[in-house]
């Protein structure tokens, strides 16, 4: 089991894998315009259920023509489930057999989610491949509450799949069981047999750190069939993703390049550099030497580090479109690497330069 | 005396005129890449000496490149004095005979601006038209104050003309006298004799109103000479902007398009409208039928509403580039009208659809 590269159909398009999926919280990646994903190499989006079905929800979507037409973007997009937002974001949850009820974090509002909702939510808004419905139980957690996480977890993935009814939807199972080898294990072994288009690998890059991911990776990954992509969520961190590469996952999703880029951090190979900093005053250099983005071609790091010392909305777009190509030429290379069979040295040579710094 | 096109030749490129210039007062059009000025028919933009002196200060500038690499445009750039900030931004103002002596906004730092220095900024911006220092007194002022001002005015611009530096920048003369028909004529007299390479119309769209600058229009314009530019500074209201073009005037700037984007507004040939609007929520037509802009071409009034709802930075970036779209048709409208030799009846036209609304 190692790295693989491969092409995800969608019936909006396809996705060439390793790849990297920017995320549009609320039905836009932040600041970046959808022509501006796609000059970057931007293949495909993300979209989280549970932010667009607060605001405007789910039936205004609906009636503005559904996610593509809302984002501006005739690509493939994923929707999450909301699990995640759920277990992170929303307060006073209450999870029972049925659903998920909690306060949402914009209103203090109680909702409800439950598997079919989740899934009702996701066939309104037409996204290509959409998420089941999972518990994301916290790090650290007891045992006995990821046991529980799990049970759901898989409960759930039978029912969402029982409730959903578009046949140009994919829907992906999510694998669960926190740290625990054996309740990953039964995760993977429950779902697979549930026969998904695809598997996700959830309930990491909560706090677990690298070392208990990878570990993690290295259980997981195996059990999922090989026919099937494999998406590892909410991991960006170069040496996380790498990992996650070299058992095979498939796709990645994380906000990392852009929120990063609105808080002036630059993404480069040679690792990240904080753009709000005096010694970059008069540096006329741009971010990276070699980077064809449209914010190095134009504008040098001194520039950037004015922008964003005065407050310029110029500065969050350029960075996060630049971050955004970043990743972009980072999964190039690792597919080019992979397809060349020199994976290993290409990804160890990346790393020791990024990091070199610490 | 009457509306004329024309072609203003600079270093950086030709303008064709009546031009509506955006404002980029930190050396960025809020919001928007040079590149969508460009493609939205931007010909020329502007820069505030003021606060570009303030942050990120003129030697900076200078170090990455001067204003045209700062900005990342290759276009013409034409910078004001600091005059007009100076006299509504600025507190604890002293003017002197030498120059205006000042706390800025930003940490209330003690400043001065001579003529002199004024030149000397902008000369290491590098814009290729720079402005002479002016005292722009406000509305109303009492007659003994206008006077005064316009004496300084008319000193400085002499000490201006003798400070400019460089071959390659066109130094302009401000025309000040607020609402005085002989103040007006007086300063206009003595720059005219200056022979400026273009005058600009200074101390308007103060609180004056229309009526009044309607007025002082009519007492200005005809006092320039027929072959110097003829630019009426931070004007960009429709009604003032025709009337202007209606007595000769080439060169208009203004925060409206950008400002008004940021804030929801949307120009459109329909009047203005408010995106905010709950009446908005579910509305898949452009913010304008016919326009051709990055906005209205792939997004509706409802995915607008939204991203202002959600304080999404694409609302703003959005609309802002409408509405600079809006404002290159309308002066592309005049334009042709011009040309053609309709130009009343298509700007009668054009107001009455514009403000049929109030």
């Amino acid at each position: 089991m190692g790295p693989r590269t491969g092409r995800l159909a969608t019936p909006h398009g396809a996705v060439e894998t390793p790849a990297f999926i920017p995320v549009g919280t609320k039905a836009t990646v932040k600041g970046v315009r959808p022509e501006t994903l796609r000059e970057v190499g931007v293949e495909m989006v993300l979209a989280n259920t549970y932010h667009l079905a607060l605001r405007p929800g789910a039936e205004t979507l609906r009636q503005l023509g559904g996610l593509h037409a809302v984002m501006g973007w005739d690509g493939p997009i994923l929707t999450d489930s909301g699990g995640f937002q759920v277990f992170s974001l929303a307060r006073l949850r209450q999870v029972t057999q049925d659903g998920v009820t909690f306060r949402n974090h914009i209103d203090g509002a109680e909702m409800t989610l439950t598997p079919e909702t989740v899934v009702a939510v996701q066939n309104e808004l037409g996204a290509d491949i959409i998420m089941a419905l999972d518990v994301c139980p916290p790090y650290p957690c007891p045992r006995p509450d990821v046991e529980e996480a799990v049970r759901l977890t898989i409960e759930w993935a039978a029912r969402s799949r029982a409730a959903h009814g578009r046949a140009d939807q994919a829907l992906w199972g999510i694998i669960q069981g926190g740290v625990e080898k054996d309740l990953r294990e039964r995760c993977a072994a429950e779902l697979v047999a549930m026969d998904f288009p695809g598997y996700a690998i959830g309930g990491v890059s909560v706090g677990e750190g690298h070392d208990r991911l990878r570990e993690v990776l290295g259980w997981t990954a195996p059990l999922l069939p090989a026919d099937r992509p494999r998406y590892l969520m909410g991991v960006g961190e170069p040496r996380d993703v790498v990992a996650a590469v070299a058992v095979g996952v498939d796709l990645f999703d994380c906000v990392l390049p852009t929120r990063n880029g609105r808080n002036a951090c630059a993404f480069t190979f040679e690792g990240m550099i904080r753009l709000r900093n005096e010694a970059f005053k008069t540096d006329r250099r741009p971010i990276e030497e070699d980077c064809d983005c449209p914010a190095c071609r134009r504008f040098s790091r001194g520039v950037l580090r004015h922008l964003f010392a005065a407050g310029e909305m110029l500065g969050p777009i350029l960075l996060s479109i630049h971050n955004l190509r970043f990743f972009m030429r980072f999964f190039g290379r690792m597919r080019q690497a992979i397809r060349e069979g020199r994976f290993d040295a290409e990804v160890q040579a990346l790393l020791d330069r990024y990091y070199k710094n610490g």
